[in-house]
């Protein structure tokens, strides 16, 4: 078969698998709300006829049982790219968002919420991925290199008027754009700002706790994050045990997991008080919006973290307009991808509220590290008080995994989003199939 | 095989039917938002060995394209019901409903919105159909005589403390307790305030809209509804079309889906508002509690409306703490069951809000009548400014099929939830291979 010519090469497949890492058997990842996380992936694959075999590769990231329903709504959006062209399809990728989002009758099943939003996400950070490796790039400096007017062009400004206008969007980015230059330099040089969560696990031990978090400190990080909402005792306990290990200097950030009610979390967290926890994550529902901001006035001067579970930009919007959050927290693979995503950092951006990406899962470091590079570079402008979330697990499975360096995530230079698998990890942790779970009996 | 012993029997299977109708082709149920919906049904069927061979039904309801993925999230919570006690499930419907809510893997994919609630409710509602079949009565009539006691044990208070407690809620249930025989009599004398939507899709002709529209008030509806939001000029001029065949006694309500900004909401209101628009339903995004609160502000004395895309009870109570609604539209298979519904119930009394709910869809309207008039005859205690949604299509489709009468709902007499489609109508219409779908070649 000659070789295509790119311009007419074509987006030939969608496929997905099922992938689910054992987890839970270790207790990596184990919280309140979630004591027995299968960390797994609803893993897709954009291929393409062009010379050189493109492909796209990206995840929807779910905690083990639903992930093949997580995989079946990303299949049914196979029409929306099998057959289109590569380099249409690249060019406009804010257009394949929306066409993605506002689908009249998928859009039924959330609106821009849950599986099918998810599943909206992985397609489009798909494609992303195969835009960046086509330009030979790292995601983050793909979008970094944009122009202000192109990156307002991939955003969908559709319930967010009333915060953000499009024109309040360029003028952030357009006064981002002097520095930019230097901003890539610094990043290449001494990368972005980590936290590490590996330390605080619910189900670790005081031990194994005071020993991670001390190695935490002894590599670089200058913030590590806890675990509570089990018991109140144990974690005043384990607080201590923490803020022993690593001294005064260190933040320590506790996250809650949704777990509590307005009232509770209120008076959890003044039990933790002496202990000067930095922020309190998931305090409550991450659609109380309000619910937030009453937590909020009650547990100052400690701030308050959301984002890993907020459905939307329109969720967002609203913490930002009631004062609800100190820390904005996105996700690269809950909201419809990276288009939403940008329309997330401009809305913090313009309320001056930091983002410090979730990344508590399979595959999320290796994704949201592009995404806060590009904010430094292109919208924000800074990282003070600026840290993405690290997690010591699974790493090994990626083609590209993080780089952590003196608690910095070393700035990425392979091309893409940095969401691909090893072709052996696809096989051996396929669901139920592959020879992990087949070896479990668990098929 | 010998009759199984009542109190033995177990549910043997949870199955499963794509169910769709083409209603796209006539432009039933056209709107703003939903060009082309083809009404359509994730079915769910509870089989049971017990000797009168009992069955719960129930549905997710959704427009088209993902009827599929809807069905395949259903499947997946098979195992939270087969094998289980027939009597033990039913005696319990409220440890069922939170069993499923709080999955800790599962949670991961909403939590608690979308697809994989839906997903809930649907098999939450199956299990309420086949406990009301078991009693012997309709819904609203098992629910309305159980005590206040037994009501508040099926209401998952989680993330309600803040504005409801269950003391509250039992107050509630109890002031309500004395009068329950003399409401349920004048139901069953004279039904439940109704009125159409039938009149007023986006696609129909100014002559087809005002004829629908005079046949309604015929027919004794006191109120109708029309779908806005397409263009403005259109709009405006249906808007009189529909007044001048209605004349000034009978309401109108008009129904944006979700089409518009804040801002664009009450520029566009402004401009109807000569014709005395009763409410705005859906002026903006389900999840902008805030803009609907400004919406609210900038619109009265038009009244807001929303709730048919509303994903939880969460977001229902700040819709009711931020003043943003006038009216609450509960949907019978969008939030997490009878259970959740029941919440949103006591939160609407609380504020003294009135529940309207929304019913355009296939099935809706024979679910939501049991809800709104269990709330009449053992929450709220009274039908004013309450009206429950109708639309005239697909009632020929269930076997016990809502009657209206004199724009009101019959009370339903038939054991269960209306859930029940006909077996032809299983057959006709399964997707994507009933002998509907594969004489149109979609298959």
């Amino acid at each position: 078969m000659p070789p295509v010519p790119p311009s007419t090469a074509r987006v030939t497949e969608l496929s997905v698998l099922d992938i689910r890492f054992p987890t839970s058997e270790q207790l990596d990842g184990s919280d309140a709300m979630n004591p027995e996380p299968d960390y797994s992936a609803a893993y897709v694959v954009l291929r393409t006829d062009t010379p050189e075999g493109l492909e796209g590769h990206a995840l929807a990231f779910t905690i083990g049982r639903g992930n093949d329903v997580q995989a079946k709504a990303i299949e049914v959006l196979a029409p929306y790219v099998v057959g289109r062209s590569v380099e249409e399809l690249c060019g406009d990728l804010g257009g394949l968002s929306r066409d993605l989002v506002h689908d009249s009758q998928l859009r039924w099943l959330g609106p821009e919420k849950g599986v099918m939003h998810m599943a909206v996400g992985a397609v489009v950070n798909a494609a992303w991925d195969l835009a960046a490796r086509r330009a030979g790039k790292p995601l983050w400096r793909l979008l970094a290199e944009m122009s202000p007017e192109d990156l307002v062009d991939l955003v969908d400004f559709r319930y967010l008027s009333d915060a953000l206008t499009r024109d309040e969007a360029l003028g952030i980015l357009r006064a981002a754009v002097p520095g930019r230059a230097e901003r890539v330099a610094r990043l290449l040089e001494r990368g972005y700002p980590a936290y590490t969560t590996t330390p605080g696990w619910l189900g670790y031990s005081d031990e194994k706790l005071a020993r991670l978090a001390r190695e935490a400190v002894a590599d670089g990080f200058t913030q590590i994050k806890l675990k509570v909402g089990g018991s109140v005792e144990d974690d005043v306990r384990r607080m201590r045990v923490a803020r022993e290990a690593v001294g005064d200097g260190v933040r320590i950030a506790v996250d809650a997991n949704q777990r509590w009610d307005v009232g509770p979390a209120v008076e959890w967290m003044r039990r933790l008080a002496p202990y000067a926890p930095y922020w309190i994550e998931e305090p409550t529902s991450p659609d109380d919006v309000l619910g937030h901001a009453a937590v909020r006035r009650g547990v100052a001067p400690v701030k308050v973290a959301t984002g890993e579970h907020v459905a939307n930009r329109v969720v967002f919007k609203q913490l930002l307009q009631a004062g609800a959050v100190d820390v904005v927290q996105i996700d690269a693979a809950r909201v419809g991808g990276v288009n939403e995503n940008i329309a997330i950092l401009l809305l913090a951006a313009k309320s001056g509220v930091p983002v410090c990406p979730h990344a508590g899962g399979v595959g999320l470091c290796e994704m949201v590290q592009h995404l806060s590079m590009f904010d430094y570079v292109a919208v924000s402008g800074t990282t003070e008080d600026r840290v993405i979330e690290y997690v010591d697990h699974l790493h090994e499975h990626f083609t590209d995994p993080v780089r952590i360096v003196d608690g910095h995530y070393a700035a990425p230079t392979a091309p893409g989003f940095g969401t691909r698998m090893r072709d052996e990890t696809l096989k051996e942790f396929r669901y139920p199939d592959g020879p992990v779970w087949a070896a479990r009996g668990r098929a």
